[in-house]
């Protein structure tokens, strides 16, 4: 039986089975191989699935695909589109993106299909989505906007897609990235409360409503750090961080947790550009009703800028327009563009106000960030306090 | 008369000239051209100049060289390098790390002599200093420790140099980078109060001890964030930081500074490994007084660790004992190692305990970060936390 070595020197015994059946009255978990083990505490991170939409006539025609986290099926997917020419990706989320990207890397013709506007449009505003546009679409990735999936076709296998505005596309094999739902089917069938998009209902320190029961990761309920709704961010980091929170306050509340609500940071890369995002986009502002001012900066991620692997780095950043604090900022830049994201992901979480940024010391380094004089996040900072006055 | 075009595009008119006299009274600037100038306010931004020591025997010889920040000087060093074979460089800060490696790459026999029992050994905690010097070594450079210099010996021209050991080492040219004096000749002539450092005396809105004169960078004092102490740190951000606050309030206290005292966050960069250090080490926490508990995890800045780029990444965070406060923190890394201790920057700017780092929100990316399940920041705090319980 595999076991995870790390988790084992932690004295975490592994057990690889499938859950089929919890009885919180019991406090047992029964097993596909008819075993039963009992809990004292019960954590629920049975993860995501992706989509593949009942309401798409083909999507479970041959060569239809989608991106689980499950290497085995993703090495059988990449070996089956060995030599094939015409691949459609549906769903410019940044799996869809980044996947475009490699298989075009690849030598195949790519359409990367999204239904909204915009690529990426929910992690970033427009005028920086498209700074990532221009990248894929100079890269080779054919990239047509705001035109949903209507079917898939062909007899066993995908010859073709056609899309909401009747255009059809030939397609060797069409890949869904339209997003992932949870699954909690298991937790549901033993009365563990879901909520109306089937997440696990947990408060901030990840507990179910069922005494003892914890879930945590993709199959949790997420709310929003600034919009205090209930989000479907699904990302490892935040899975990480409730994970943390659990173990943490699985017996006791042992370490109050400070932050709270998800706030969604993440980054993409594509060839050795980086780009990130953290908390709210403007667009999401807006729709959400918060007085927002926003400022973005473009500057380069070296000083000087003709150092070797200098990048044009753009930061955005959003804030409540009546306290100033920072509610989102979007990065692009080079490999710095993760932890710089992760900057302000913290600003945001220790909700810093755009005053406080401004006084905000750094580090900088000719070779690894931008000048000190003219560093985006503080001079995005500027522009925003500039509308504030 | 060149000007600055940026900021001569935001009304700010340059004049290339020096500043020979300051009459606070009468609040005039008279150059050396003859022209005298008044002033509301007066900025003085005189920076700093590297010291070339009076004790040290042969300091004034040829090919004897300092690190100023002057273009023209050093391009005439480097002229003057060519060619050369065997280079001592004193002093193993940053600078003189980096430059060693520099002159390295360029096929020199570069020794590196350093006092302190360790190269930047007041950035870096030994273990975390070893590392970097590990590095230096493979690519070179002869490191030798616990050891000053005597004298420069040579009639004209440097032709070797004497170690306090007694040890003599042979030398076509000689770059001290013993660390910089601040050039507050000016400021004193003119009455302004200057510590027993020479660092001009400012508060924290960068106000000097005289009505309407301001002082930022490497010639203004500074106070260390977490001991409150007086030090010498001399950083371009640290400046930008101060000018920022001082540009703002120049008038009126319009932004309040929300952060009080220096900390020094800085990066360097040796070939793609990149090194970070903010606020204080072990070492001198220890040497203050402050009681402290540390944690140390390495990892990899990229997942999985055999993607292209990737690299060990090691992160130390030092915490009060008792309030469980990060007040410092060390990495080592890839070229994310710059932006990653700007995070822990934020976090010691923030006060954020090593609970709140527990349960922050990070963005991973397997090409741009480390793992969320093993990212080093959060996995140091845990190692911290654990000592603290």
């Amino acid at each position: 039986m595999p076991v995870d070595a790390t988790m084992e020197k932690c004295g975490v015994t592994s057990v690889v089975d499938e859950a089929v059946e919890i009885k919180t009255e019991d406090k047992t978990v029964k097993f596909a191989s008819g075993e039963i083990v009992s809990y004292n505490k019960l954590v629920i991170a049975t993860g995501s699935t992706p989509i593949r939409p009942k309401w798409c006539a083909g999507a479970d025609l041959e060569n239809v695909f989608v991106i689980p986290k499950d290497r085995q099926y993703l090495d059988m997917m990449s070996e089956k589109l060995n030599g094939m020419k015409n691949i459609v990706v549906i769903g410019a989320g940044f799996i869809g993106v980044e996947l475009s990207d490699e298989l075009n890397k690849r030598g195949m013709n790519v359409s990367l299909v999204e239904k909204l506007p915009h690529i990426l449009n929910l992690a970033f505003d427009p005028e920086i989505g498209e700074k990532i546009e221009e990248l894929v679409v100079s890269r080779g990735v054919k990239v047509i906007k705001a035109n949903g999936i209507k079917q898939i076709l062909g007899e066993t296998k995908v010859e073709a897609i056609e899309l909401e505005s009747g255009e059809k596309i030939s397609a060797d094999a069409v890949v869904l990235s339209m997003g992932y739902r949870p699954n909690t089917e298991l937790a549901q069938k033993a009365g563990i409360p879901i909520d109306e998009n089937s997440f696990i209902i947990v408060d901030e320190y990840m507990r179910s409503d069922v005494k003892d029961v914890f879930a945590v990761g993709d199959c949790a309920q997420k709310r929003d750090f600034v919009t205090r709704k209930k989000v479907t961010t699904m990302l490892a980091s935040t899975a990480c961080a409730e994970a943390r929170v659990a173990g943490m306050n699985l017996f006791n509340l042992n370490v109050v947790k400070t932050f709270s609500g998800t706030i969604a940071v993440y980054s993409t890369a594509l060839d050795d550009y980086g780009y990130g995002t953290a908390g709210i986009t403007e667009q999401i502002a807006i729709k959400e009703g918060i007085e927002i001012v926003t400022g973005v900066f473009e500057g380069v991620n070296r000083h000087p800028g003709n150092l070797p692997g200098a990048h044009k780095q753009i930061v955005k950043l959003i804030a409540a327009k009546h306290s100033g604090i920072i509610i989102g900022g979007e990065v692009v830049g080079g490999p710095e563009a993760g932890e710089l994201t992760n900057v302000i992901g913290l600003a945001i979480q220790n909700r810093m106000s755009v005053n406080s940024l401004l006084t905000m010391q750094i580090g900088t380094h000719p070779c690894l960030t931008a000048s000190p004089a003219a560093y985006p996040l503080i001079k995005a900072a500027e522009l925003v306090a500039k509308k504030l006055v």
